[in-house]
């Protein structure tokens, strides 16, 4: 077993990565509204980008750029998505990473950028750009929790995490931050794009083609299996810079293994905690489904199970409503026999029949601020988990009054 | 182009229908809850079931029932889903459909049943056989009123249609009640299940088999696009009785087309009733999808965008929110180009770009109480509309305090 340790520094506590997170007035709010992540070395990336057909124009930049050899920086901004701005969007985007590489000396390919925010506004470009100019003055290594911030939309809570893993050629750290809280429901693929955020720093040394599938992989056990409100983004984008600052290779299969098991942590960690900050959310629901014929439907169920609106609605009502939770295993359409399903070990269901004796006890496990929902399917032998939280007022305050 | 006539009375406009609806106690508000409609002559049957992978026990009793050459009576409850049941329920279903059949004096196979209501909870069996008894001496001409009012469970508004239409044999008549409300994403097809019910008459004559290819081509542009919270129900079912009492059959081509004409007419109104009676809605949403690749992206978009939980809540804040319709459509997977989306007659995007001057024109429109978004995809020829609502606080209340 990985021993993985957890240490303080999100994306900077890899060696050689800076960064910053700074105001520049794309929010009202004047909160911080831009992020710069910095490695001193040439970095091996990897990205994953959302599904969705229409894609912001910051995807599409950083798809072009993810295909060169090295990265070097990473600029976000948070306020305006650049979404649905048409041509001059596309130009704001390639502003965005010339203005970079120009203010750290670095190639203009050696840049990414990611933005979220409202969709269909123009890009304020004059600020944005003139806060590259002070944002690259201003990195450092202790910037990693400014960076976290600066992403940060309707989140309520900063999102960031680093871990070190002792492998056989000596110690390396993976650093993350994140941003969710709404428009979630990850399908995240290379080459395609979310308005989740996240940006993944390490100091291993590891090859592109190896990096792009542990994120690949560690995406679909973590943020592609998270729902707070079914609607996938425009902006979704996940990406990972390996600068090798420790000197340790990543090559032989155990250490792969290994490094594999710590980024599956820290994508999972993020995932979780993006779940539990869903907009206006109270609880975090985590849903494993078990027994599963496959791992296809064993993810279905999950998925469709976390994602239904009249079970979030009912977590948030305190009910353990069976039948809220049936009919979304059925509404995934996988095989079924015998159900058992329990919440916070609470059984409330046994061949598909609810078990009423019990109904009291699982409501009042409803109180917790988490909720574990296990699903045996009684078929075969694949598992799954899925994230989710439950639907409140707030979220419908916060959705009606998000202005376009 | 066919000439309907809307007529009163409901499912028992045809002739030979009668029905009836009753309190029997199932629900602890008293209002009614047990409903029957009759038709003196055996009729021809079509049914769709819902596709969930759980179903109540009444729909499998219903999907064998609907296998026999006749059927004379459907016999409905609210207030109790009869779903997650066990082995009790179904005997519960069999029983239902067996004391209709001896309290009317007609064959045990020509009985359908019907369901809705909570998940999970017995039966009050002895209650709804007592009230069997009662119901099958009050059925009359007129009872289409009391029929329709006794299958409503959060529904706020009773729904209920009939139309006359001139054929070459002479005229007929088709009447219908449906109820919807909560749980509404029906998919449903020929021996699968949905809460969505309706019930269909027709004293026309005509096969089975010709009744099932137009009920599936009925719903299919009707009840299967409609969406109040994107959760398939257990218990979703369509069944449509024809009687022949006019005398006139349906054969000739040009009959066919006639009678589809008004089968979906009236399936497409008692679909628009029950979105605009969705839980807690105030608005009824009309998603309108043109130049599509083809008919199921078409369908796809106008599903996606109908359904999505961001938008619905930004019609109930009368926010013309673009991004939320772009990621909509793009998270459908359609191929898009050059896409144009209006909101009631306003145009806000152009070219997938956002038309700033028409935002504050748009967002006045919103106030309206019935919204028609068209989005047309620059791509192909084919086109699909779908139905949803507006998502608000009354939604969640409603089903965060809904008892299991």
């Amino acid at each position: 077993m990985v021993k993985i340790k957890k240490i303080r520094g999100g994306v900077t506590a890899p060696q050689e990565f800076q960064a910053a997170g700074i105001t520049v007035g794309i929010k009202k709010s004047k909160k911080k509204d831009l992020a710069l992540i910095f490695s001193a070395f040439p970095a091996q990336a990897a990205a994953i980008f959302t599904i969705n057909k229409f894609v912001a124009a910051p995807i599409l930049v950083s798809q072009e750029q993810i295909k060169n050899p090295f990265i070097q920086a990473i600029i976000v901004n948070s306020g305006n998505a650049n979404c649905a701005t048409g041509i001059n969007g596309m130009d704001d985007a390639w502003a965005m990473a010339r203005a970079t590489a120009e203010a750290l000396d670095i190639p203009r390919e050696a840049v990414l950028v990611a933005s979220t925010g409202v969709i269909g506004t123009p890009m304020p470009i004059k600020k944005i750009l003139k806060g590259i100019n002070v944002i690259s003055q201003q990195i450092s290594r202790k910037g990693s929790y400014d960076a976290a911030q600066a992403i940060m939309t309707t989140d309520k809570t900063k999102k960031e995490i680093a871990v070190s893993v002792r492998l056989e050629g000596g110690e390396i750290k993976i650093g993350a931050m994140a941003k969710g809280s709404g428009m979630i429901y990850p399908q995240m693929d290379q080459f395609s794009h979310a308005t989740l955020l996240a940006f993944i720093t390490t100091d291993a040394n590891i090859e592109s083609p190896s990096l792009n599938d542990m994120l690949k992989d560690a995406a679909d056990v973590s943020f592609n299996m998270i729902s707070v409100d079914g609607c996938m983004s425009t902006n979704d984008c996940v990406f990972m810079l390996a600068n090798g600052a420790s000197g340790v290779t990543v090559k032989s299969s155990k250490d792969m293994e290994m490094f594999k098991d710590a980024l599956n942590f820290i994508c999972i960690e993020m995932a979780k905690a993006i779940a539990a900050d869903g907009e206006g959310a109270t609880k975090l629901l985590e849903v494993r489904v078990n027994r599963a014929n496959d791992n296809c439907q064993a993810r279905k169920v999950a998925r469709e199970v976390s994602n239904s609106m009249l079970l979030k609605a009912a977590l948030f009502g305190k009910d353990p409503n069976l039948g809220r939770i049936l009919s979304a295993v059925g509404q995934a359409g996988a095989e079924v026999d015998c159900t058992e399903v329990h919440i916070n070990d609470v059984k409330i269901a046994k061949n598909g029949t609810i078990q009423y004796k019990n109904l009291g006890k699982a409501s009042r496990k409803l109180s917790s601020s988490e909720i574990i929902i296990v699903i045996d399917l009684g078929i075969g032998f694949s598992s799954a988990v899925a994230w989710g939280c439950d639907l409140t007022y707030d979220y419908v305050k916060i959705n009606a009054k998000y202005r376009t």
